[in-house]
């Protein structure tokens, strides 16, 4: 048996943490890897390349914000369908047995055992390494704000989208309306305020069960992936958002 | 140099992980350890062994607790004087420098470093230990609720508290309310809601960094040390308690 076909345990991907800037970055969906022992799930090549599979160009846009922002970025090994890593293990939608058009085959029927072994092997460890992150900073007294990083599809279920850029919070709504002020204020894009998703979809798990126990600012950002599609359009979208991030810490600070 | 002076990671202590029960509890100031590197802190034996490096008889309660109700219990390793575990690291109150009338001198000035070092060393795995613990029961739907027990001195700043035994919730009252009104209806007990502290004073940080994140109902209980001070005191209070947890149970999940 090969190393890679008995690994277990996925270990989130840390960049940066020592940067100086208070933006941590997260980016749940950055991967579309389908590793052994769980495989593509039976999906197809096309399928484990869409953005059923994980959030095309949010790893990239993630990577471009934190140099510009000095920010440290903690990022996903594996793909969403394997483990939502934004779901708590409580939810079936951790392991969807079906994402919008999709059904995906090797999440049907799974058994508790199943289930555990998803979780303890990639949930647990990636929020370790973020809590780790996180508690890091505030031992060493450093400022700290939480914002992930999320790409949508222009079409879902398909309707088109007209939202460019949103903003979503869960019970702590500072850095988000001052995003999505200082976004509507400078940058053009359509930007909304809990669009595509809010809180009641349950999107906001990792700021719930990271930012929040600590008292510290954070958002959730998503970006419509056509505008994020290649290397251009990528550096073109951090050079507009990362002033916007800048702005929304400075007016949050004064608030 | 021996393997105790290098050790630099205190796991939590987990008993009964495959309790059936429902209840999981949490005992954060269940030791007065004081192990290399950071020893005593330059407290004297007897500070050591009073209430300010620990919860007298909380542990033994927690046991006694965790028989009766089948229930899973993780505890900590290490004096709370060492590290607060129902503190994040951004708390000067995690590593105290003065606790009620104390000084603490190994507590003084310590540096960001020191402080790195006994959050990494203490706080990190005891909440990582839980937290997979949790993981593994949500995995599994498995009922889940979170009950910390602590102990409190009978004279605080020299004043004497009438309260026995208290109740305290954070956001999440359900679980609290309910067990103070059995306490109150069957104990005897001086029994009272968000006494002698409450969620003003810091100390729900458990429950709201492991149990708040996942809508799993939750309380924090508080006995006054004087009435769980021999075994005999132990068992009986047990077994005033157990029943009242059961009723609340049964009651918040009815409610």
């Amino acid at each position: 048996m090969s190393l890679q076909s008995t690994q277990t345990d996925f270990a989130a991907i840390v960049e940066n943490p020592d940067a100086a800037g208070a933006i941590l970055l997260v980016c749940e969906h950055a991967s579309n890897a389908f590793p052994a022992p769980w495989g593509r799930l039976g999906l197809t090549y096309a399928q484990t390349h869409a953005h059923v599979a994980w959030d095309p160009g949010a790893l990239d846009l993630s990577r471009a914000l934190a140099t510009r922002l000095d920010a440290a970025l903690v990022h996903a090994p594996v793909s969403r369908l394997i483990y939502d890593l934004n779901r708590g293990p409580d939810r079936a939608d951790a392991m969807a047995a079906r994402s919008e058009v999709h059904d995906i085959p090797g999440n049907q029927a799974l058994t508790p055992q199943d289930r555990l072994h998803r979780a303890e092997a990639l949930y647990l460890p990636f929020h370790t390494a973020l809590h780790g992150q996180i508690v890091r900073r505030l031992a060493l007294g450093r400022a700290t704000v939480v914002v992930t990083i999320h790409s949508f599809t222009p079409i879902y279920h398909g309707q088109p989208r007209a939202v460019e850029f949103g903003v979503i919070h869960d019970v702590d709504d500072r850095l988000a309306q001052s995003i999505v002020a200082a976004a509507q204020a400078t940058t053009g894009l359509n930007s909304a305020l809990n669009e595509p998703y809010s809180a009641a979809d349950g999107v906001t798990h990792t700021l719930r069960l990271q930012a929040t126990p600590y008292g510290l600012a954070n958002a959730m950002l998503e970006i419509r992936n056509d505008l994020i599609a290649t290397p251009q359009q990528v550096e073109a979208m951090a050079d507009r958002l990362a002033p916007v991030l800048q702005t929304a810490l400075t007016a949050m600070a004064e608030g």
